[in-house]
């Protein structure tokens, strides 16, 4: 066993011991503001000050440690990653960061080696959303970009989220001085599990990400008219599942042939008033869009809207397409993004680079600082599910790239 | 007004003092058994005694009212529709049926016509099959099909049809005597509306109904690999839903192309734990097919059986297959059909057959007597919703070929 493979063991363990923190029993729950997200915190606290880090929670719940340098003038490399989690979730995806990032400090502390920045670890509060519905809570704050209209917001049982705020022990007023000024920051470094299949696929166990893709996220109405299906001939229908048919397998197929830049995918499909004796009348559905490229995002979501609107009109069925939210593709630093693969390529494993379909932290934080990921191969890409699994290898093999990371990021600012 | 029009105001008059006896106020709703049921069947058998009609009202609440011949070797003409209602319900749909038929046998009453036949005017109690689930309960008892193993079928309340039987007066060891003898009946007749767009669309009043169309029912269920909709690439998907859409098209297709013996209808959607940002993993979806010919049915049922197949080989994407329900089609006497078109021509009205998609109290009255129908014409094809309606006009028309139809059956048998 070599010594990486020690550490991602003793990573995999407190992986292991934070999953066992959850709001329902045998299985991993862990939102924003409850007495299991209290405790799990807690628990990363008291490691990070183990590990010889000053560490603080700050208004917004999140966990923060730091190792400093002794230069006056030394600016902030956070390095990050959340330790809430969806309902029902994996043990990995968040919590297998925030260790990393623990076990990667812990090392340069107990090496004693002389830093030429801050290095801050956090361990963001809420990047999944689950109790709020709105994402990268703990990592807006961070980067100074927290909008005080949120507080407002309410869970399901109608508390508010400055309610849990001050709740478990943040002050509102405390919000805006949690960031981090934009000229103190150096970069933003994540380890995270990749959540798709490719790495497992191409039999890779890490690779650098490129990008975080932009979304767009579309609700369609089609409204036809709803008929009885023993008595309306096939040539007098205004079907408005045949409709959203036609148009689900366009974006089928404009996602496959664009498979290299594009993913579109209709999630969610609702018939109104639906009975296998009724011509489908009104029909709602969802269209999710992602790219690295803000160009072909918006040639997609053209065209889809286009060919949408053409289906409605040939079918004399109404279309109403409402764009609920959209996010533009962040790119990831290419300094840092140069230096993550150099450390691959050193470490003897194939250079490969992803462009993240889901959202990560880094997102807030890439209007302030530089930032750069890694992302890690997980069992049949299998995340936001009890199946999540990453191997220890592959955790060891993270490891050993992430300190040769670090190592080349001293020796540059040194 | 000529004489038809004035009775067709009459009936108008019934069919709207009946739509005012409803379980909900401001909306018509009479399913089997309900207080507004018995009130309903009250005024329904108030107005065959009127008529002159003996009446009684048999075990499973059907209402049946008589006009004897005096003929020793006298078989039975039944006329019949039904008097139970969808929720929130049209006014025509049944009742109209029933009320034509009262106006019919009280006009030959007035005349003091000498019949050769008995003729017995039916108001079915339950065609719908709202409240159990069922349809044609009181035309199976007449019909002497009546299975008593549907005595155990539950209301959303857990009350039993046989409950409801006792409840509402009726013997459960009555229902096998309540039944015309298969050798007493000379034919069974009933004026619907048609329920479709086609004489609408047409701009004709009456149709002769050569056919009901049989049916068969299934059930799917497509299975593939849920994912995240950023992480999974378009070429590494098992998407359900796409599955789904594919088959749907193909449905419709198959319907356009015999759009002349057949309609095939995707009428229920369901993805499993759906979301915006989830690959569609689980879909479930019916399938509803009906052809007047039983070959034509079969090989539409094989064709797309196989074809849904294909889909899902093709797709990675495993495909679960039920068949829910199927009944045969049902043909309507040659003869009634000759008599009831030729009563067409000769009032001046264009002579047109149509296949009823739509089931009817002839579907169980079949196995035992030739059946004979009148379609008549519904604006827009629009039924089971407050829109239906008919015009008076038509409903004169109807009169006047029905009147010639009966004086035209009284004649062959005289």
């Amino acid at each position: 066993m070599t010594d990486y493979h020690k550490r991602a063991s003793t990573i995999l363990n407190r992986i292991n011991e934070l999953a066992k923190i959850s709001e329902v029993p045998s299985c991993v729950t862990r939102t924003f503001g409850t007495f299991a997200f209290l405790e799990g915190s807690q628990r990363i606290q008291q490691w990070m000050q183990n590990a010889g880090l000053q560490t603080q929670v700050d208004a917004i719940g999140n966990v923060r440690g730091r190792l400093e340098s002794p230069r006056a003038d030394a600016k902030t490399f956070v390095i990050g990653s959340h330790m809430d989690t969806v309902v029902n979730a994996g043990k990995f995806d968040g919590p297998m960061g925030v260790m990393m990032g623990l076990d990667l400090i812990e090392n340069l502390s107990q090496i004693g080696k002389s830093l030429p920045f801050h290095l801050e670890l956090i361990a963001f509060s809420d990047e999944e959303g689950v109790r709020f519905h709105t994402t990268y809570l703990g990592s807006k704050v961070v980067a100074g970009s927290f909008d005080t209209s949120l507080l407002a917001k309410q869970d399901e049982s109608g508390t508010s989220l400055g309610e849990v705020i001050r709740a478990i022990g943040g002050k509102i007023e405390q919000l805006s001085n949690d960031a981090i000024a934009p000229n103190d920051w150096l970069g933003y470094f994540e380890i995270h599990i990749e959540q798709g299949p490719i790495l497992y696929e191409q039999k890779v166990p890490i690779a650098v990400v490129s990008a975080i893709a932009g979304q767009k996220r579309v609700e369609i109405k089609c409204t036809g008219m709803a008929g009885h299906a023993g008595t309306v001939p096939m040539d007098m229908r205004q079907d408005a599942l045949c409709a959203a048919a036609e148009f689900i397998l366009e974006v089928e197929r404009l996602g496959k042939e664009n498979k290299d830049k594009l993913v579109a995918t209709v999630g969610k499909l609702n018939v109104v008033n639906a009975a296998s004796n009724v011509i489908p009348g009104d029909v709602s559905y969802s269209l999710d869009l992602r790219s690295k490229d803000e160009d072909v995002l918006e040639w997609a979501y053209q065209t889809l809207k286009d060919t949408c609107q053409a289906i409605g009109e040939r079918r004399e069925v109404a279309v109403a397409w409402t764009l609920i939210q959209e996010t533009a593709p962040v790119a990831c630093d290419t300094m840092l993004n140069e230096l993550l693969g150099k450390s691959i390529s050193e470490c003897g494993y194939e250079r490969v680079e992803l462009v993240s379909g889901a959202g990560h932290d880094g997102v807030p934080i890439s209007q302030v600082s530089p930032i750069g990921m890694l992302f890690v191969r997980c069992f049949k890409g299998i995340s936001h599910n009890p199946l999540e699994d990453v191997e220890l290898a592959d955790m060891a093999a993270t490891l050993q790239v992430a300190d040769q990371f670090i190592n080349h990021l001293i020796d540059i600012y040194q």
